[in-house]
């Protein structure tokens, strides 16, 4: 099964620009990016990770360049692409392999896991009619979409898929419970405290 | 198994404020709590919800008041009561018992769902000398007790125990993938819209 992973390293994650420089986020969605590839790679269904990006990527694993936005570029290469098929966005820095395989082991016909604030981060389609529409809450257009093509639908409960790297908050998240290389990133720069009010925040080391 | 939900609703949530007055929040926290509590009772574990609260409160569960702040309340339960015992917070509108019956199936000597920002939103322990210690980044202190106590650790990987009812944001989590009686009481009274920067947040109907 061929898993596309979107990226697009472009000015990349602006949300985050109070914790990281434009050099630091780019470094940073780069690692989410290898890290994702990796589990991908590691789970135990036939899986293999494929970078869709906007400009070619030096990287160890299939890359195929769609210079289009995110809706159009997947929705061409699910339709190049045999069923099932999955599409698991890039910026998962919290992605394990073991949850990966919850999702890919799904019968479903579509099969996905929400990120936080509606997004979809995940997903595996065995119905060759589905297409995208990304955008803020696009989580419950992907399962209308899916309804219509008549696919039955598990939504996947994973927090390690859910967290995705939008805002500094999630970072915290990623330093707390990460494993792999976006994880160290962080932990080489920022440590986990409770300020005044109880709540948790990163500082710079 | 006895599932002790900790319950306070003295002027609760004060972070949503900026959404919900105190009668609503009160109200809220009063619909997470009855979610939670038939969500544990529906679980296919032999899992009995006792709702531990500060003052007496009017539950059709088992209720056990103790007067004192969380971390003291809850050593103390688990000092009376046999292994396995677990611990759900109120506040996660988003609890099903599937989710649940996922960290009650669990056989390690601590199973632990951590919440967003580090905090313990669920857990099992079938080692009787685990004792808490909650405060913002409980879940890494939790996991060390544990260890102390010699008990092998299972953190079970679920969204919907993840996400609590602490920030505005987390209350589109809730209108989006909410069932239960807390989701519903947010229905009514907002919708999710994307503004201008196509970003996802509650406005009032």
């Amino acid at each position: 099964m061929k898993v596309y992973v979107p990226y697009d390293d472009r000015n990349p994650k602006t949300r985050l620009s109070p914790l990281l420089d434009e050099d630091e986020r780019a470094d940073f969605v780069r690692a989410c990016l290898d890290d994702v590839c990796d589990a991908i790679e590691a789970t135990d269904a036939d899986a293999t990770p494929v970078v869709l990006s906007t400009l070619p990527i030096d990287t160890e694993y299939k890359n195929v360049v769609r210079d289009e936005p995110l809706t159009p570029a997947v929705s061409a290469v699910l339709e190049d692409t045999e069923v099932p098929v999955g599409v698991v966005v890039a910026d998962l820095p919290l992605a394990t392999s073991d949850a990966l395989d919850r999702l890919f082991a799904s019968d479903a016909g579509f099969a996905v896991v929400p990120g936080r604030g509606g997004g979809t981060n995940a997903f595996v389609t065995r119905n060759p009619n589905f297409r995208v529409n990304y955008h803020g809450t696009s989580v419950t257009d992907h399962i209308e979409i899916a309804r219509e093509v008549g696919a039955d639908i598990e939504v996947v409960d994973s927090f390690r898929l859910f967290v995705d790297a939008d805002e500094p908050d999630d970072l915290v998240d990623v330093l707390l419970h990460g494993e792999g290389r976006a994880a160290d990133f962080l932990s080489e720069r920022f440590e986990v405290v409770e300020n005044e009010e109880n709540r948790v925040e990163l500082r710079r080391r």
